[in-house]
């Protein structure tokens, strides 16, 4: 079974490396059928490498292959990603994926080609890497009404934040280490500011419900604002501070959906996350809580995840995989603010009588060298919009930083 | 579509539950297709169940039933459990079950008999309950070679053991509260002797690696011989003590696979799994460690696995998984004691100066009320078999407790 691979960077590459490696094993795994990559596009020039003959520049050279049955389109980004696999799509061909993008921001009209055409459009290395995710959430856990979802779903704000708690770096600091170590991109943004984790919210929300939820509708805070003070305060609390993607049921019609860093307590599964890796947990209405932890990104755990979703092809290319992902709306997604309710943490230049008498009765958080004027501590439970109002038009509190307090 | 279900024990009135509960969101989730049970088969009476009409104590009320395309086998035990799956099978029916005693036992002949005839022999809920592992393990994971698998997959011991080390129970006052809890039978043998860890641990490796592991090549071993004082030992080394049933792969001809007490360090992401939950650790050669957690046990966590796996019938019932589980072999799982190198825990009558003359530098571990002439240390690594050589014929080293190290 001939196989193309569109995009020669790191996950893509890895994709060549993986089937190659194993092709012994794939032919038992697809029931027969041994893959080969015959068809690898990239505009670069990779002189040396061992695959130079199959390399091309000319999109069409694998287009009208009709041998080629599956690709794997591992460029990223939305164009010509889109139009590639549109294409592909219409020609009666499978595409598999990584580009969490591209799926998060026009996965409904792929998805819809590829049931037009009999074809499939599968995309587990989109969210968590190599963690299975996709599958799980799409057929394992089907008999279950999702409540909510919630992950550490960005390897590189991750290990960022660990460093700064478990090392004490700041901030800079520990993005510079993230850079060294080839966790971060040269330009770190869509990471830092939660762009990646949002599209990925984007995926999960709309595969658990079933409407496609956009990135613009996510609303998307990084861990940019996030501070060794922070840190230390809500160490003292037992907990930890990671960016996290939540996804609320709220009706069948309206769900809560949002990026920003939070407060997770020690015992909590995701607190024990470190590092780059990612963890997605579950919370359905038999179930309870089911949590899938591993490496959220990475050449070849990604690639793995890839290939996986080419052997599935591979093994049934009579049928099409239903995800019952129709259709969103612009309401779809509510403002979470004046609908989720939850605990905050707050640090601010006030004094506890002051906290207090706008507050009630709170749990007051420590740190070393903790300044005489500064406070810390957690809210009752509320909405964000309702936070605002008790602090609004209030004298004697200087909010510095405000983080939501997840009940994860 | 019509369903029966068999055993309306806690499994099995799960089952109904859950399916009459989300009926509407079944129809969506099968493309189309409303699931009805129609039919439960149970020995015992149920009278004012309002399922009364449904229930019949002649299994050929359900084999002889042509509107029933899928039957739950939710009953247990091999005996009448494989009779009734094998008859179904060839009668063209699909059978899902919870039942891992009868998969760990006899899943090759029941698998081979649902690829002659067509159907589908599904198992998600025989392991790990609720937690999807059968589908990630046999698809998700299938661009990995896989290397090992280590994982909590018993709830009732996992609870004792919590108890024991987080409230300092003895382990028999943690087994009277599991049982008072439901969490342990009237008769706990199968759960505190690691029989019914064994049996997922069969099911696994079968799975994993394509040829059937059968109970009796899985060395096993429970948890009576834990105390307080190995707890508070492995506590000061920074480590819980965990049931852990481990497979590993030596070559394709050969797999080491056993259960028993294993010292977990913290930071592993199965010392943080506890009371009744279960965690199930796959380590890939490209995806790495990647873990999934979630309750083992319980009525509608493991009703909705075995939902899960109706839906999936439902939805396809025109095509056959392929799980590529083969014939085993006697000589296929080795004798771990002579072929897997790890380090051990002991705890000994003995002096420091006797033990490091026999073992060398050691990292000794220390107790609260540690008498004078006990010592407990981690040792090097090396095989059980050049252990027990170590001790053999040595004076003056009582060893009153050796517990495995896992390296995961």
């Amino acid at each position: 079974m001939k196989v193309a691979v569109m995009g020669y960077g790191t996950v893509g590459s890895g994709v060549v490396e993986v089937i190659e490696k194993h092709s012994d094993s794939l032919v038992k795994k697809t029931g027969g059928k041994s893959i080969e990559v015959s068809r690898i596009l990239d505009l670069r020039d990779f002189p040396g490498d061992k695959h130079e003959k199959l390399f091309t520049k000319d999109f069409n050279d694998i287009l009208n292959d009709k041998d080629i049955a599956i690709v794997a389109e591992t460029m990223g980004g939305i164009n010509p990603a889109f139009d590639f696999t549109m294409k592909l799509l219409k020609a009666g061909k499978s595409v598999v994926t990584s580009n969490k993008e591209l799926v998060a921001q026009r996965g409904l009209e792929l998805l819809n080609a590829a049931q037009e055409s009999g074809t499939n459009y599968l995309f587990e290395a989109s969210v968590g890497g190599g963690i299975p995710i996709i599958r799980p959430l799409a057929q394992c856990l089907s008999a279950n009404n999702i409540e909510g979802i919630v992950g550490i779903l960005n390897g590189t704000t991750n290990f960022i934040l660990t460093m700064m708690i478990e090392q004490g770096m700041q901030f800079d600091e520990a993005l510079k280490l993230a850079q060294e170590k080839g966790y971060a991109e040269k330009d770190p943004t869509a990471d830092i500011q939660g762009h990646d984790a949002c599209r990925k919210v984007c995926i999960l929300a709309s595969l658990a419900f079933g409407k496609h939820v956009y990135p613009n509708q996510v609303e998307t805070e990084g861990i940019t604002n996030i501070t060794l003070e922070d840190v230390s305060y809500i160490n003292s609390a037992g907990g930890v501070i990671k960016l996290l993607g939540q996804i609320i049921y709220i009706s069948d019609d309206k769900i809560a959906a949002f990026v920003s860093p939070a407060v997770v307590y020690n015992g909590s599964q995701l607190a024990s996350v470190k590092d780059v890796f990612n963890a997605v947990l579950v919370r359905g209405d038999a179930v309870g809580d089911v949590c899938f932890y591993g490496p959220g990104a990475g050449k070849l755990p990604t690639a793995s995840a890839v290939v996986a979703d080419i052997i599935d092809c591979a093994k049934h290319t009579d049928r099409k995989k239903i995800f019952g992902w129709g259709e969103g709306s612009p309401d779809y997604v509510v403002d979470y603010k004046s609908s989720v309710k939850m605990l905050f943490y707050i640090r601010a230049k006030a004094s506890c009588t002051k906290i207090n008498s706008v507050f009630g009765e709170v749990k007051y958080l420590t740190r070393k060298g903790q300044p005489s004027d500064e406070v810390a501590f957690i809210t009752d439970i509320m909405t964000e919009n309702e936070l605002n109002k008790l602090l609004l038009d209030v004298d004697g509190i200087e909010v510095i930083n405000t983080i939501k307090v997840t009940n994860y």
